[in-house]
């Protein structure tokens, strides 16, 4: 068994993740070795998972992996149990819970139609205080976003897999109950890990549950929404309007009939910036090697089998 | 001294809210009489201040006089010392905090430039948390908004007539140092009352004192701001943006320069609609009608020499 100092960070394709990584080992006490020596692997570039098997190959003392986001989907196929996997869960959540909260009060205000206007235009608006919100997932994202959203008293359901009450949600509903939970919500967010059950949640027949006049925010993955679904449920009216900050495919393609929709905004993953995220993964790295070194419990820890 | 359950109602121009402050009047357990009788007068529509002073001459008994909006601006030639004077002051203030909030993260989110690209775009974004916010004024709208930015732990000036602390801000300065109290900020709100001492508060001198990439937000009165100063703030990059619920003039014409301005969004003081309003002025007449019949303090009193 390597010691428990030794971390590797890899690969080096990412410098200012990479950078980040080492300082936040070192200031936990560990030492950074080359991966042969190493007891843990910090994953340093999101998106060079396809390097990953190789660079892991080469670390027979590796205990512990730390994978770089909260979603963890270009890396599943490679989780096994000979492994402790701990990814970026819960760690970006206070960026993209203020996303959410700005996707959802655009949406009320009816800031996309003002943003178009270049004439004074007629009173449109909805309050976010009391409104009735049905959030998809329950995890860190949704903590932090019941946080924000405290102040405004709003009726809030949450759907996840189990029906067990999430503290400080108005009810809690197992996703079997999916169209039933969303049917009176002014707003619906998606804040799911992509998983099998969870892919293309969001269809035609989803869509069609929910209120003419409800805004459907996805800040989970593209693929939890059908997009052809989508564009059509937008353009038809069966749904009031809709906010992603992920898209199935993405990047959007420019010609895309998403673009084209005047109730729909897009925003480019932006949930948390890669500004925004460094220093919040840099502050889970050190919190996770401090916690490795003295044996104690590891923060995001991945559920093999669930996949995320 | 004429009974003080006879309460006017009056003009009766906007008929959605005449009905809902005469039902007000007499859920409170008044008797809506015409003004010849009556020892108060609602007064029930804000676009008919020119009929002001021919509705109150008609009414020799009235002694207390609610008006209907919160800004008072135009009735303000008529204050006297001879009548209790009261306004909305305060009723609108949850709505309108909702708008600032939303003013902000549209901001900082880069929602314009998301709304108005029709390809993907590069990362662009600004926290909240953590953010320095400075707020001119320190009445209702601020305690509003105060309440909703808890979660985000700002780093909050407040700026009002006297330097009184204002409670949970993190530094209360009073208006003579306003230059200072702007030039750190991320964002600087505008939520101040229509006075002389207050109009065109922001000029070309405070613009520049703003940060190259701060945001002016102004949901006070479009006087505040010297609307020629602002255009070339905006056109030139002395600040980031501008979102502004109110202007000068206002309605803006179709043509004026802010409306080309990508960096300035327009709304069309909707920071509380009409639709949002009516019961928030509904609660505030039945609450002043049941004090006013039981003799006790009103709200929102207009201190008839500072004009609001």
């Amino acid at each position: 068994m390597a010691d428990r100092h030794l971390i590797a960070v890899e690969p080096a394709t990412r410098p200012a993740m990479h950078d980040v990584m080492v300082a936040a080992v070192e200031q936990a006490g560990g030492t950074v070795v080359p991966i042969e020596q190493a007891s843990a692997l910090m994953f340093a570039d999101p998106m060079a998972a396809g390097e990953f098997r190789t660079i892991l190959a080469a670390g027979a003392g590796v205990e512990w992996i730390q994978l770089p986001y909260a979603g963890i989907e270009t890396f599943a196929h490679n989780l096994d149990a000979d492994h402790i996997w701990t990814c970026g869960k819960g760690v970006y959540a206070a960026p993209v819970a203020e996303w959410i909260l700005t996707a959802i009060l655009t949406s009320f205000r009816a800031i996309p139609r003002y943003v178009r206007s270049t004439s004074w235009q007629s009173q449109e608006g909805r309050d976010l205080r009391g409104a009735k919100l049905t959030i998809l997932g329950a995890g860190g994202i949704t903590d932090a976003f019941m946080e924000l959203i405290a102040p405004f008293h709003c009726d809030v359901t949450v759907v996840r897999r189990s029906s067990t009450p999430y503290p400080g949600a108005s009810r809690t509903m197992s996703t079997d109950n999916l169209h039933q939970a969303i049917a009176a919500a002014d707003a619906v967010v998606v804040a799911l890990a992509l998983t099998e059950a969870t892919t293309g949640i969001i269809d035609s027949a989803a869509l069609a549950a929910m209120r003419p006049d409800a805004f459907l925010v996805n800040v989970g993955r593209g693929g939890h929404v059908v997009t052809d679904d989508l564009v059509t449920a937008l353009g038809s009216g069966v749904i009031g309007g809709a906010v992603l900050d992920v898209t199935d495919p993405e990047p959007l393609p420019d010609g895309h009939p998403l673009w084209e929709l005047d109730n729909c905004v897009i925003t480019p993953h932006v949930g948390n910036t890669a500004e925004m995220g460094l220093p919040l993964i840099a502050d889970r790295v050190r919190d996770n090697v401090t916690r490795w070194i003295a044996g104690d419990d590891l923060l995001g820890p991945v559920d093999v089998d669930l996949g995320y």
